[in-house]
């Protein structure tokens, strides 16, 4: 079986080749939108794990489709990824992506978050290119699919930025997969999954077990990135550390810790976390990070994200694999790395 | 002929309830998608005048085309404005919109910029159901030419964006018509008669006259707006009256002003714009209508407006029409509507 990290890096490079020298425009005689294409071409050139454009190819090749066919819609994952994270760092007020500082602050909010919806219609506007490959009602198909993708990310996101401006702690560990199911899963997971099993021409049953793979596998690749915030290495997971303290972010291993504090504790850390992130001072930070690690909450969330990727592995076995062995073996490697992973 | 302002509120009144009660979710168990919902359909729920889906309408039917056929990609179209309405308003810091308060008022920056989001996706997910009524080709066709606006509308609205970033006031009448022409014109104008005469089945020249007619009436419209923004009636106009001298928005008329001032004048009107929002005083407001008054700037852009829609009724006036002849008729009013409005 090939190598999970050197296969995701593969397609990757293959979907960035498409991105960067078809499907976005690489200049303008116009300097002011020379400037919009650069900043639509920078999270693209920026380093990542490329993830999600391998669950699409490789889906699609274990269920007997072909890689060519699944580059292009493996693009607009990509794609997609990169527009709802530079909406995202708006959102959030985050400093750093990919170990960079965000494209917001580079170059402010207004043009950002502009720059972030014009790489929003080019990737609709590449879907539609789709119909000369893979036909024209295979190609409606997978809008069809995006667009529910995005929905329910948007709903997650909605769900979880909610949250923190109502200053909202009266949440259940229930609540957090509910968002996370939307916010992560469908455009970790799921969503790419199912894109390339329709490509590969798949059925409403496979379609459904796919979908409970990628919704489990998707929380529990958020439940891994939420430790990572708190304990990764910056210079690995490229993001700030204890940004999500800072964010305010309802974790499950924040949740968990409210549940196991106490009652001073949990007045103190609950009027910790809802001050603006500004005014959270580096005691604040480390208060929050001594409980944690006092109650093990992070132990306790990641063993509930391997329990996940073990139920998402029998999702992942029932469906009817008629295709490459090897990439229904990479599928399986890929569920575990998404809670083993250190980056 | 039918009257202009009751066809446009006719049409609209169609085009309002596909989107609020089929296009758009109407509520959901979960309380914090419900509030999601709710600001989804906050925008369309507000009056407005209904220009642009009337243009996609009007166009199909004296094309020949079915008005019924249009109706779906006439909602897009009001859909896309209002998604990019409300990330337009986060960009400038509009505090107005249709004479209420903008959403990120009412909700913050980080939910109102993720409803945009939803909404873009939900105005796509739309358009995939067009073929079910148009065929499969023809509803791709329509996503091409919407791909296509949003291109557009973002590269204007960056340009712009990026001139206020910038401090930039070295700028010709023509950069002001290259900004308007991506910014305005695609989706007030070219884009909706574009898209309506595709619906009926037009073919490329036609297309390209009409490209032609729409970059001038909407450039006509958008300096038409300027000039309603320095002397409209708020409440008829529903914006706060002289946001664009807050914003610092480079329009005709404060272009040509720069042409006409004395050194010194030019020297306190460019301090006076670079002056950040908050920063600015009612006085400054004043000293740049006072001079605005003197040289009768808004004047020499009305008259350049009204010019455009003279230019722009020759091309309208040399498609081949084949279709209903009180919708070309109407076609004509709205072109000089666009310039002659006080709303």
């Amino acid at each position: 079986m090939p190598n999970l990290q050197e296969e995701m890096q593969r397609v990757k490079s293959k979907v960035d080749s498409l991105i960067l020298e078809e499907l976005l425009p690489a200049s303008s005689p116009i300097p002011e939108i020379d400037l919009l294409y650069r900043m639509m071409r920078d999270y693209p050139a920026r380093p990542a794990k490329g993830l999600r454009p391998f669950l699409c190819v490789a889906t699609c090749r274990a269920m007997g489709g072909s890689e060519d066919d699944a580059l292009l819609t493996a693009s607009c994952i990509e794609m997609f990824q990169h527009w709802i994270l530079i909406h995202d760092d708006i959102e959030d007020g985050s400093d750093l992506r990919r170990g960079q500082p965000t494209l917001h602050r580079m170059y402010g909010d207004p043009l950002a978050l502009n720059a972030g919806d014009a790489l929003h219609a080019r990737m609709w506007g590449a879907l539609v290119s789709n119909a000369r490959r893979l036909g024209e009602a295979r190609a409606l198909g997978i809008m069809t699919e995006f667009s529910t993708m995005v929905d329910e990310t948007t709903e997650g996101q909605h769900m979880e930025l909610s949250w923190v401006r109502e200053g909202r702690w009266d949440l259940s560990e229930h609540d957090y997969y509910e968002m996370c199911a939307r916010k992560t899963s469908w455009y970790t997971a799921a969503g790419p999954c199912r894109l390339g099993a329709i490509v590969a021409g798949a059925g409403e049953a496979e379609l459904a077990r796919l979908l409970e793979f990628g919704t489990k596998m998707g929380v529990g690749f958020q439940i891994q990135d939420d430790a990572l915030n708190l304990t990764g290495d910056p210079r690995k997971y490229g993001k700030a550390s204890t940004d999500d303290i800072l964010e305010g972010k309802r974790t499950l291993i924040l949740l968990r810790l409210l549940g196991l504090v106490t009652r001073d504790e949990k007045d103190r850390l609950v009027s910790v976390m809802a001050k603006s992130r500004d005014d959270k001072t580096p005691a604040d930070v480390e208060y929050v990070l001594s409980l944690v690690k006092k109650y093990d909450t992070i132990g306790y969330a990641q063993k509930r994200a391997k329990e996940l990727i073990d139920e998402a592995l029998v999702a992942l076995r029932a469906v009817d694999w008629k295709g490459d062995r090897d990439s229904f073996s990479l599928l399986e490697a890929a569920a575990r790395f998404a809670v083993e992973r250190n980056w």
